[in-house]
């Protein structure tokens, strides 16, 4: 019996939601196993030697190596099994849904993370993910506000031209901008503004898929 | 005769560095066309038209597609002339190349950029780069000094057990980090500590290429 890929990974990351979604949609078999952020299991010596960052997701071949980042990983998933492809076809195709992805992520997701991680008591010291603790910085939640109100009136802009993030085909850049819009909705209560209705088209017509309950 | 592919950089702009240093790796025929920041010809109405975000670089294709953001250029080149990749190869290696080269940008790019966004007069209001304006947070750029020589150390300790960022051979994470090198030692006078040997011989190595001078 084939074993399946092994993904590190914890329910409440949104990180480890962009892989779960990715994977949900190409139908591949992936071993979850949970990393408990609750009790810090991603700073422990058995996790840290799989991802020196102490971050999660982390996905775990066959044959042993330790892949981090969620673009790294999802290209792996791409390359291996190219049925469904998420990241596009054509060399112009791949590097517009690679740009589209991009700015989701930068502008929206990493806004929203870069916000959280300043707000939160919780996180004190840990204003940026990996070994190094960084105090929190006030100024950058008042940002992180702008930032998010710039992202959806972006976004809107966007989809009122096109009928996914990418372009024609739905691919990684409608997870990513997805999982950002439910994350910044539950940890920031900013959630798509009234009257933005291509925003809201997209994300009921995403929601209705299948892969966005993993 | 066949013409070259477009791009549109500032010979000052580390973003455009890296392009120019992949594509003189590959001996991709390009024609530069120079975008002028000095009179923020970034922001104007021709160039916003090529690239939304008013940022370099940008690859433009003879059929038209606009590329921004470094990474989807690279990607469009590397699948659109595939001979001496710098992308990885095997699925597992690709990943691999992909995870240090988003290790080296977001960790030390990324952190130089934001230390010389939030610092420099010249560059008031304009914070985070892009369409929208952000002001100065006097706070990063002290985190900036400390993220910088965080980059540092974990670069050292990344080059004592293998010969090139991304494992074995010469890949675009070496170039990443190459131009933050670079960076960071002419805009923050932020150069490779004393005493990092492993970063020292890297870079005399990746400097003595013909590629360096791009």
């Amino acid at each position: 019996m084939k074993s399946c890929i092994k993904l590190y990974e914890s329910s409440g990351s949104p990180n480890s939601r962009r892989v779960r979604i990715f994977v949900a949609e190409k139908g591949i078999c992936v071993s979850r196993i949970p990393v408990d952020l609750g009790t810090k299991e991603q700073n422990s010596e058995a996790y840290v030697k799989i991802n020196p960052r102490g971050v999660v997701p982390t996905l775990v071949l066959d044959e042993g190596t330790e892949i981090g980042e969620v673009p790294a990983i999802l290209r792996y998933l791409e390359e291996a099994h190219p049925t469904t492809p998420l990241l596009g076809t054509t060399p112009a195709e791949k590097a517009v849904v690679a740009m589209w992805d991009r700015r989701m992520e930068l502008e929206g997701f990493a806004a929203v993370m870069e916000t959280v991680r300043n707000k939160l008591p919780g996180l004190k010291d840990r204003a940026i993910a990996g070994t190094h603790d960084y105090k929190q910085i006030p100024a950058l939640v008042e940002r992180g506000q702008q930032r998010v109100a710039n992202f959806y009136a972006d976004l809107e802009s966007r989809l009122n031209e096109v009928t996914f993030v990418g372009g024609d085909r739905f691919s990684v850049a409608d997870i990513t901008a997805v999982v950002t819009v439910d994350f910044a909705t539950k940890a920031l209560s900013l959630g798509i503004p009234e009257g933005n209705s291509a925003t809201r088209s997209w994300y009921d017509k995403i929601a209705a898929r299948s892969s966005f309950a993993a």
